[in-house]
């Protein structure tokens, strides 16, 4: 199979949605965003990552970072996490406040907005929110095999001005006794999470050890344990996507996390890793044209865990 | 790999467990299984069924049914059953009413017991239910080769006389609109589908053509398209398992499908499908023995789709 | 004051109101009534009652049967009544379903359809459902003093034919044990206890016991225990209108309960009971010109219990 | 009636009940006071106030000053407050963020906390913090004829310190654009609001007028119109006590509104104003041994709005 030239083929099929769905507009630097712009990248075994349109334009990661906090609290404090924080698919909005509250204060799973608030408080052990912060970072920055990657501080104080939900989220978490820090010292950690600016090829180079049971396939350095690997695989495949995972398995059926900046990153296990980024959004919070260049992509390839 | 020694491998691994749980109570006709019974039996690609404990013994597959009736509903009405029944989990019990009232009478999805309500419906058209349930039996008559699977009367005699709650949501869908038969008629169906009474053995063979994308791996016969097979096992991996659907997948990391009679069936894609029984539930209504062997089999085996 | 001015100058002030609003449409029966219907009864202590417009018109009383029945299920069983029903407003439509599973089977409250249904099935005792409603039946017959009224049995056919929310209720609660009759025996009484006809003149003769502390005020006869009738009241004011009981209790300031055939019934105690009717219905299905004429007359009255 | 004499044998009534309960302890200056406290006190017509037990002791007034506050609000903003507010029983405990979430950040009334925040917010139009305090300060101290009220600052700083809950409630309404002000500057208030400490004797005389059409009936004065004045006693009636307001309703049969502190401030309209005092709570958030007496004076009186 000729990658580079599915990664075009694909991003051609897809053109007639290109701009169309919603910027996420809840903060001022999200919605700068030109909604025209549209990348995608594959990363292989091998190491080599094929891309196309603007597959190495940065963008707002936003809710995809969950994904290696995740790794990284599992990795400071293992399974104890999950007394913290569940790992069942909400059926609900990605800030939902009702849950928490049925639920004591325990959040669904670590892929919603309270529950990515409980992770990077496990990641700060009793530390600061720089520490976190810059772990994860550094995290990316290595596999992802580029120290440029940063911040955007533009967007990180956004989310602060305008996180009234997630603050309200919190709080509520706090209230029950589930954060070992100070809630906003908690949010600063997730604030500047969720703005790390990475591009489609970055990205996809980033995750591509969760294809292959938490080893890099170049290097064969171990990065998490195979085990953790594939159960965050699994929990994005159920929890993926909101209260839109159960279309997301059903339509594209791999592993996969979104973002409201518009990233989209699905795993073929024992393949490789994808990221698509387009800016505009369905009704869900999933990019448009993004989800549909996978449906394309899945069409085309045939991949999917289910098979 | 020995599959045979495998199978007794691994019930040898949770003798421990033999007999724990709680035993379905609600209905009498369950109540009075012997909750010491354990059988697990895989079916392999080339049809071979590996087996050991009480794998040839007839146990009521309850919920389970839910996945063959699916895909006849789709065979029937294609992807306008999506207008009747969503497919994102439930985060709810098995028998929630809450989200249906959220929802207008529209069910999150085919695996819970108001949406298998409106899947038999979607089988039944505008005809009988005695045709419904002939139709699914059939099906799995043939899929199991064996054409003395049955229901069991007394099963489905007491389902309906317990079966408030499912009567309670089933005239509850139809206030909705969202029932094209008398309730009644649709509920006769579904108690019926419920009270089948198949072995370990028999379940697992029935099953085989889901995990080799809708065709039979011995004769080749397209059972359903490769799509909707996919499709299928998606489902059972966002929503098998009612409100611990998440922890399955987190655990096992196979498709599957569990019933309050202590079966579960777990497909494992371009390998076979695996069937276990053992009467006593966990919390979460899930065979208890039946979920430990579960996971010593993927820990001996490695099997997981996201791997 | 000159009862028989007011009741005609309240009826001119709404006479804009007339034919407004939604017609209840669930059924046949109801949706045939005359949208322009207006009428209005006061009942005061000395037995006189007071009517204007179609006050000697029949109508579909609904659930201001409730009002009756609770207190007739008080007198067969006492406060073990609230074992099976609470007294809390539910904050929640009139059919909601949610309240009763977060519950257990348990209503909210008697003046809210699941929780009237069980009220009625401590009517019924282990007995009929004839018996029950003959109960009820001969109760307001008397109250009124008129052996004519009775239920108008093309509305109840149609109820129990169109009652697919409230089987869905019923069995809901029978599923928790909460119910000691046969759902469909309990149901047979609950809707030919909603289709009783009576005029405006009619039920605020019935209900004039309520304004003084359960003493007939022109026979001295005590129809029910002083402390139940306030309590009824009490229960009226708080949950006397489903979602809307606070914005009654807000703007009319007197216990009352409404009905979707467009009656609605306050008790000023102390002094006398009043019916209003229109069938045209509000958002929240209370009576729209009724609504504004009970405005109306407590503003040129000053009638409220919080003064 | 000898009034002195009827709250000295109310006391002697409930003598056993003293001490029972839990006193709040979510905040350290709450939890220390004396268990063994009981007081209770009447204010009448002509202004003379009969008090009994520790009816001098300041003790925190808590939830009460929801009244006031309301009151003060609707002279500010008059019937627009009603866009911010709902006027329902939420049907839910005093903290609840579950209805905020379905009802897009308007709380259900003003007499829970999340609506006390809005209320607070609507006193300070767009001003600060400090003003509105004193405003509802200084009415306190003008109505119970008192200049030396105020604040017990320790408890003010302690409910800041530990109000997880209601940060959280108040930026979840603000996310929604329904607090005018920043969320800490009306939090600062609110805490504040709950803060001030007043003996029964002072909040009985300092509630007079609720009972009199909302005027002073001593001097005649106007401190409120009388729509207001009933329309808050409505409000106290139908939401005065979280999920148990019914209950409170159909026992004590009074408008009345709760606090943590153990007061509790019921209307006799036409008569006067009562508050009765004891640490201890029931499981509703309701003073134990204050609730029994206020149950034992109705039956000595026969007071209720009902009758």
């Amino acid at each position: 199979m000729d990658i580079q030239q599915l990664v075009e083929d694909v991003l051609n099929d897809v053109e007639v949605y290109r701009g169309h769905g919603e910027v996420a507009s809840y903060i001022p630097a999200l919605a700068r965003v030109n909604p025209k712009k549209l990348g995608l990248a594959i990363a292989c075994k091998d190491g080599q990552v094929y891309g196309a349109g603007d597959a190495d334009e940065p963008f707002s990661i936003q809710s995809i970072s969950k994904v290696f906090a995740l790794n990284l609290a599992l990795d400071h404090v293992g399974a104890s996490l999950w007394n913290h924080v569940g790992r069942e698919p909400s059926g609900s909005p990605f800030n939902s406040i009702v849950q928490l509250e049925q639920e004591k204060g325990k959040p669904r799973n670590p892929l919603i907005n309270a529950g990515a608030i409980v992770t990077v408080d496990n990641i700060m052990g009793d530390g600061a929110a720089d520490e976190a912060v810059a772990e994860i970072l550094d995290f990316l920055r290595e596999r992802a095999g580029d120290p440029t990657v940063d911040i955007d501080q533009e967007v990180a104080i956004s989310e602060s001005q305008a996180g009234y939900l997630n603050r309200s989220l919190a709080y509520f978490v706090s209230a029950f006794g589930n954060l070992r820090n100070p809630v906003e010292e908690v949010l600063s950690a997730y604030f500047r999470q969720c703005a790390i600016a990475m591009s489609c090829r970055q990205l996809a180079k980033a995750a591509l050890y969760l294809a292959f049971d938490g080893k890099d396939p170049v290097s064969g350095e171990e990065i998490t344990i195979a085990s953790r690997a594939r159960r965050i695989n699994a929990l994005m495949l159920t929890c993926g996507h909101y209260d839109n995972s159960g279309d997301f398995a059903y339509r594209i059926g791999l592993p996969g996390k979104s973002g409201v900046g518009g990233g989209i990153l699905p795993i073929v296990p024992g393949f490789g890793s994808i990221v698509v980024w387009s800016p505009g959004l369905n009704a869900a919070g999933t990019s448009l044209a993004g989800a549909a260049a996978l449906e394309r992509l899945v069409e085309r390839t045939g991949w999917s865990v289910f098979v």
